[in-house]
């Protein structure tokens, strides 16, 4: 079964990422969705865990009546180091043909494999124009964010109450203090 | 959706796995398989790659025509510490209301969140007998090994050469001398 | 014995933690004091050693005759994962039934405890309006620092050159230079 | 106040480390209880957490009538680097000038810096002989153990159900298949 | 043989470098040089990998026509903890009598060792003002920056497409969204 | 210049290791002699910092009247990872077109990377058949052991008691105890 990577921190999962996972499915048989800083939480950036957005992502593609068997949701955790980046993620999934992006910077570490034979990169286009920041910055100041999400995954981050943790989260600290938390 | 947790380092999957998977999914709407020490690969114990024992999980479960959206794998790595085990786990995986362990230290781990309204844990009992160490001592010297595991387990691993990359690195190092490679 | 926590990072010290020490003993038998982020060191934001640290409060605490068997002071390191957080402390000191804290944050992390049993969480309020922040930058600019912390911590801090050392660690670098030293 | 510095991992605590702490303070005005490998916690040679073992070294010398102000613990976390181990300790700690030690190693760590005007290096003479290694293994065996510690230090065991702990951990497990949990 | 050692980033090796290591020449019989945070590449202030400073040193030197048995070249990683600093470079490379910097910080750390016979401390003054800073950025914003390294510096640089690579690790992310990058 | 790879601990540096290095440098015009393992000291295995090992080298080399333009020496830390070995290795050195080396692994770890042009891999024949490990136990057991390793080794190791140090690391541990010295 022919596979495509598509990945993203997915800070929260919102209609821009659905939008690109149809498309990679209109051309692929297989979507291998990898969750990056897996390990990261409880952070300004990064307020969910890695075991919430898997339940976001399936939650939403489920809703979009994807079938189970076309995808694949993957956590890894990040490193700092591009030299490593390609190969430490193909350590964690399953082999792909394709890289769908938008970063340059993961164009970069891919084409820095040159002597290998690696999957074709793909250039994401983003149609529906969102952002996950945005969506953080709205939740935070109590804005609208709900139409920017599937249905699916405004429920659960309501359930979660999802704005009174990027309140505190917030509220209280820049990436400096919480460094020194503890 | 009502899930339960299976953990396990798969190295490889088997038959004795696959039936727990299908005696677990009797009783529970879905099966959450953690694929643990997630990052160790190409050592004698753990010779497989996160990615490669993805693979071989999915490849055995659609054999078993078991529906994709009865499961899904996550890979989590390891950490060497008891009393944050759990809470680790839980970070990486979507909420269950059981775990499915023959691991008297898992049980300990879950035992020790007492205060906890936790996960219910019930007893695994394995009724084929197969053990991964056994399996990996078979590959190693050439004995019978490829009707323990599933049929499409043993043609992925076949196709890796698998026979090849445990004898390398078995035959070379102990433990101690595999942490001075470098 | 019935225990308190009061976590903190001591960069120095200063009068308005002493008052906080002392109110929590007039309600608990005996206070634990956390020195928080005990690996920093020789850093602007955090320019004394845990051992320094633990120096300067058993001072304070001595010269404020508060008794050797109603406190004892616990050195914990830092970690980035709020998830985990307060089962990290745990791990390094005895048992408590309240815990003081003026931190949204510390509040949320025991509050996403809210499974278990966990202490009761009690808000600090600072009569005493110092911040240790605003002493670094006394120190650094030469200004009056000294009333802010008891006489033995700015007794100690003047021993040992504090000053020197907070201009010359501040003075040649931002943090990224820093985390560039070598 | 001159102190003296006694390290080590106290799993557990017994009657051969508070004579020795009774012998250091004939000679010293206080003592500095370091508690190594303070991150090791439900491992078959270190069962406790730092937490704990400080909890049945302050229960002891309290048992034994030493006064709260003659000692203090301080858990410090093990480094694999004993170019650098002298340094680390010293960051964790106030200063002292007696180091006592039955270790080789440690005396060969601080005689390592040799340029700098170090601590005395004390021999330490256990005239009662009792190991740590000892009673772990009369506890796991069901055989007579509580005489070894100070009656404090078997009464808190007994009451967090030590036995059953070392049982669990040992009997699933050596060390390699520990490092496998997940 | 007498050494000096000399410490820096060089990202690039510059002609102020190539300057202090001649200088340091006439007085010394042989120069140290440790390529600092040796494990950082591909990042906006760390574009180039330990391996391609090496190289471009050795090539500035060797077009300089320092005799190879003059000086070596050592890479070295970085630890953020200033109280260890100077343990850790001196575990990686052979003995030194004298220290050459320019930094506040590296004479901090040589002074706080002030118990040990150390190196003596050489104030580094710059004659030719050159920073590498001012070379990323000007070859990011493609201005002249050749005449400011050595020639054989500046013919690697551009056979390794540096100015394509400083651009594309800069122009998609700041350091929190490298951060982030899985 | 091209330039040959040759990868060991060197612990210590001996015969058959300068033995290699002369037969590289006839087919070579450079050698690249990584120390590996470079972060470990102090330990039974790895009694020597890499340091240490630089001045061993170097030593042995100038000894043997090898031109100093004909090899560079780089130490390099351990990673504990296969599928990462080589991209980690060639981030902290030069470019190299062969590969020396007698162990299974590293082979696997090169033939691995299949996808890429890779270095040629050549196997060494060791013609003196020296083992470190046994240099060290001979050391150990004070039996004759100088031969074994060039005279400039020797008399260093001499100068730096190595005997003492090697007996004293191991006489009081096995690897499980070191692991807990604090």
């Amino acid at each position: 079964m022919q596979s495509a990577l598509f990945i993203g921190r997915f800070q929260p999962f919102h209609n821009g990422h659905l939008d690109i996972v149809k498309k990679i499915l209109k051309d692929n048989e297989k979507i291998i969705i990898t969750v990056g800083s897996a390990e990261k939480n409880f952070l300004p950036q990064n307020p969910l865990t890695a075991g919430e957005r898997f339940q976001l992502i399936e939650a939403a593609l489920k809703e979009a009546k994807i079938p189970a068997d076309k995808f694949c949701i993957i956590p890894v955790r990040n490193i700092n180091n591009f030299a490593l980046w390609v190969k430490h993620i193909n350590m964690y999934i399953p082999p792909y043909t394709k890289i769908y992006t938008g970063s340059e910077i993961v164009k970069a570490c891919y084409e820095g494999q040159h002597h290998e034979k690696g999957p074709t990169i793909v250039q994401v286009e983003r149609e529906i124009q969102i952002s996950a920041t945005k969506i953080r910055e709205a939740i935070m100041n109590d804005n609208d964010w709900e139409d920017l999400v599937p249905k699916a995954v405004a429920n659960l981050l309501k359930k979660w109450e999802i704005s009174r943790r990027i309140k505190t989260i917030h509220g209280t600290m820049d990436l400096t203090k919480y460094n020194n938390l503890c």
